[in-house]
């Protein structure tokens, strides 16, 4: 009887971790699915603006401060998906970009979120002035705060 | 930033293409991909909107306000997404829930999708008062603008 108990609780047990396992694994690939579509969401909007900023697309004052405005919106959306155990390597079996290394040096990304958060901030304002000369100098310059945690904290491959 | 640019081009293309020509494969596949990811960063931020309204989250008034406004803002998204030869069964191999008869009801898609906004901008408001009852009233008075819409033009498989 003993055998029997102690193979029920063990069996229970398993049978609730496997469900605390899985619902885990299902909010870690949602986090990751989510702050990779709000990047995506961003880059896309943020599109015709480093094109009107090339010289590639006509410039439009309306679309671009339209544009803008909805990057620096969802500038602050994807940060809340970057959960514990959804960096790359943590055997998720998501498809990620964001490097293990994120865990270690959360200050440093966060920082570069709010590089990243006033630079497009500072694009809306811009954008909203008509002066392609400002517009296309803040495009750059949100830009490089893009480029910098990318280049830190995103794989190449 | 090698991305930003490659969708930059896209979107200038596929402005140009809607006077001149048809979408290419790779243009509509992004389409799909773009109006999929801004659906999908709208659900999740409207999810902790939907679980304070049930009862499932603790109501808190800044979450509230933040999700909402996001959710306002997001709902203006999507639809540049649904370019022609984007729907289903146009054969451009992308998996997409978008019916095609929304090609022939081109109006009163978009009638939908203005209630949606108005109902979005309606909801950042209402969210900005701290009144939980007013808020969860709003919340069913949005999700049932998506549901108009979803039972309507999204397939059900």
């Amino acid at each position: 009887m003993r055998v029997v108990i102690s193979l029920g609780v063990a069996v229970s047990l398993l049978m609730a971790s496997s469900v605390t396992q899985a619902a885990d694994e299902k909010q870690i690939k949602e986090a990751i699915e989510y702050r990779q579509s709000a990047l995506s969401v961003m880059g896309w909007n943020f599109g015709p603006l480093g094109a009107m900023a090339k010289g590639d697309m006509e410039y439009d004052a309306e679309e671009a401060s339209m544009r803008a405005e909805r990057v620096a919106v969802l500038a602050k959306m994807p940060w809340e998906g970057f959960i514990e155990g959804s960096l790359r390597g943590a055997g998720h079996g998501a498809d990620t970009d964001a490097l293990a290394k994120i865990a270690d040096n959360r200050d440093d990304f966060e920082s570069l979120q709010r590089e990243m958060e006033d630079a497009t901030a500072k694009l809306a304002e811009v954008a909203q002035q008509d002066d392609y000369a400002a517009l296309r100098q803040q495009v750059a310059a949100t830009g490089k705060t893009c480029k910098n945690c990318h280049d830190e904290y995103r794989a190449d491959d």
